[in-house]
């Protein structure tokens, strides 16, 4: 049996997660749960984080719609990390982009490397 | 240009960073990095985090010969994480294995679904 308990959260009680897509495997976005957010995400199948600056659950795409169903939790080796392979409805990220590493490094400058989508 | 002290660090004046296999996507690890190990590895294109544990510079395959030649750094949204496109030698993770990630949740238990290398 997993147990939940066995992972190491901070001292704020928090873990990090980072979310894949499962098909395409680009990396999203990255945000925090706690025990319950994670507990959620386990048992509805959509992916719930812990709004570090709201202080509330937030359940991916309850407001946008862009709704993240999970398709498998990963555990790092050190137990302090978590990588969920999800299946992403629309974009993860809040500008509207399919991402949200939009910004690369080049040449010592920023780039921008993806448009925001055009679809709501 | 790129200005490191546009990061968002946290109150240990760290950031998380993913690093991703650039050729195939895989998701290898998570680690920190504090503003001089971030001008390290653009410096130097060889990925250096900062050790939590040791409290130290941690050039990623110092001392195993695991490299990660850096390909590319992205900035999220926020600005408060890194994703990392690297070229990684060998394992990236300590127990020999290709990636961190290599415990599933599946039906409730924890499955381990990938092995370490054989190789040295």
């Amino acid at each position: 049996m997993f147990d939940p308990a066995t992972l190491r959260f901070d001292d704020r009680g928090l873990i990090p997660a980072i979310a894949q897509d499962a098909a395409s495997g680009e990396v999203l976005m990255l945000a925090w749960m706690n025990a319950e957010s994670l507990a959620r995400t386990l048992e509805t199948g959509r992916v719930t984080y812990w709004s570090r600056s709201r202080k509330a659950f937030w359940t991916k795409g309850e407001s946008s719609g862009h709704v993240q169903r999970l398709v498998e939790m990963r555990i790092d080796c050190d137990r302090d990390c978590l990588l969920l392979l999800v299946d992403q409805s629309g974009p993860a990220c809040h500008t509207n982009r399919r991402s949200c590493f939009y910004t690369a490094i080049r040449d010592g400058g920023e780039v921008e490397i993806m448009a925001p989508s055009t679809q709501s």
